[in-house]
């Protein structure tokens, strides 16, 4: 892993994926108390980051194995990332999801053509079910972060923000980053130790699921008690990969955990300062921002909105919320 | 009004507005039956298209009236793009707007530090206060739509709306503007003659405020009979104005009109689809794009999403269409 696989990405990705805004408002600076500026890949196709990660591995294929097609293993953002990405290049997508997953996720894939494999989480081993069917069609399975070509991807999120912030005139930074498997944080902390040195990376997660803020501080890859739970569905991940941790061992400052509580009311300040529409595990990095300035040593920070893709029943109890 | 006028303002622009992405997403063009792709100004600073003619004019100012400060009469969108314009110059802002304004949107302007002197609609006469000030402080009137300066500035949107456009591969369209009283309209049109000939502009307007519509079918400024009601408040202007009724009858199709509703249900498609957040009347540009596409004649359509600047409950009330 290195900023060439991240800069090679990037040129594969450019013309498909949407450069998206850096956006700031300053409604969000006076509530901070700092200046903010945030990386909205909310607006990114498919609402998440996770488009980024999906062309990067399927473009990366050979053609042979290519035009096999893929497969993943996703409740969620992954999964759509991953379908568009192969419906983009005409190439089949099986995506293995539990039978449980949001009703609008599944629907969401199936609609982007993908074939939609559910398996019952209690009675079925996931894996097994992946490997036979990775054999039996020859699919190539995309990880959904610990994954070279998935990490790069990611990582041009981080290329965007050392130019975007270049030009609003940033020079000093800590960049908070919504932390599931680390796939995100990793690849932008790679894309910034190249392009903007002076950034620092913080992970941010959920209270319970804290399991790369541990890691940092214990050195060694920590698990989380919980597997599932909570609001921030999209970042809800067992522990660290063994490809991203290391990575953020050597260039992350220590993670930063919010409550799910303010993680509603950070999307509820998405939407009024910045008019977009965050999930809660999308919001995390912001709720660090706004409500957790003690944390903080910049006078400045980035966030990341990594994620867009919420019920809209729970957008409304985020709108209750009146920041 | 010339293209060299809105490319003027372009320059002025330049590094102060947001160059808003032009999103696209599968399941807008599986609602409209035709391809979507939507200029999501809702993210532009203050939550809409109206900081750039606020832009504009202020930045075309001699360097002495610029001084001395602007007045604007609106009880929104305009009021904070002027607000914001001001403040980013240094100079002091005067905004008039009515005591019945949404408490939202007179918070938002004193928190862009312009200062609010607000009227009674029923027993005050806006336009003398206003004269007065001005005559009194030396303030120049910022109009916000029939003024040449505020329309350049809007026009911005349509350069940006052409090269986007290309860069997508489309190169003939429909673009359907929401319309108050033709600023956004006039300028667009203005930049694409220029720009991208075999594009057509469509204004879009609420029902009982399709003074535009009308005033294109009859060929003469047409009324309307309400002053105010309804959701969209922020296109709910009486009539087009004098410089920008001509620009809109020599360039634009027919207009077209839109329900509240079709409003409310097209905001939750851009919630669910775009992740953006839209105003009722900056988002009835979508309900026609999805809703009444047998009024449209081409392949592909441009929509802008021009405000996002909506109350919590009136969006959860969208919500509740779920798209």
């Amino acid at each position: 892993m290195d900023i060439a696989m991240i800069d090679a990405a990037a040129t594969r990705l450019a013309g498909h994926a949407l450069r998206t805004p850096l956006l700031h408002a300053p409604g969000l600076d006076a509530i901070a108390g700092r200046r903010v500026l945030v990386k909205a890949e909310c607006l990114q196709h498919t609402g998440s980051f996770k488009f980024r990660g999906g062309w990067s591995a399927i473009s990366a294929l050979a053609p042979e194995a290519r035009a096999r097609g893929v497969l993943a293993y996703s409740s969620g953002n992954h999964a759509q990332g991953v379908a568009r990405a192969a419906l983009a290049h005409g190439v089949p997508a099986v995506i293995l999801m539990p039978s449980d997953a949001p009703r609008a996720k599944i629907d969401g894939t199936r609609a982007l053509e993908a074939e939609v494999i559910l398996y019952d989480r209690a009675t079925q081993d996931r894996d097994a079910l992946g490997d036979a069917l990775a054999a039996d069609r020859g699919l190539t399975l995309v990880r959904p972060f610990d994954e070279p070509q998935v990490i790069a991807g990611q990582g041009t999120t981080g290329l965007e923000i050392a130019e975007q912030a270049a030009q609003a005139g940033v020079t000093e930074a800590e960049v908070l980053v919504c932390c599931g498997g680390g796939g995100l944080t990793s690849g932008i902390a790679l894309a910034l130790e190249a392009r903007a040195p002076a950034f620092t990376v913080r992970p941010v997660e959920p209270e319970g699921f804290d399991d790369t803020a541990r890691s940092l501080a214990s050195g060694r890859i920590e698990r989380n008690a919980a597997g599932s739970g909570g609001l921030c569905d999209a970042i809800l991940t067992p522990a660290p990969g063994d490809i991203t941790f290391p990575i953020m061992r050597r260039l992350c400052g220590p993670g930063i955990v919010v409550s799910d509580e303010d993680a509603l009311r950070a999307m509820a300040a998405a939407f009024r300062h910045l008019r977009i529409v965050a999930e809660p595990g999308g919001a995390v990095a912001l709720a660090a921002a706004l409500f957790h300035g003690a944390a903080l040593n910049a006078d400045a920070v980035i966030v990341t909105v990594s994620g867009g893709n919420v019920d809209p029943e729970v957008f409304s109890r985020a709108l209750d919320r009146g920041i």
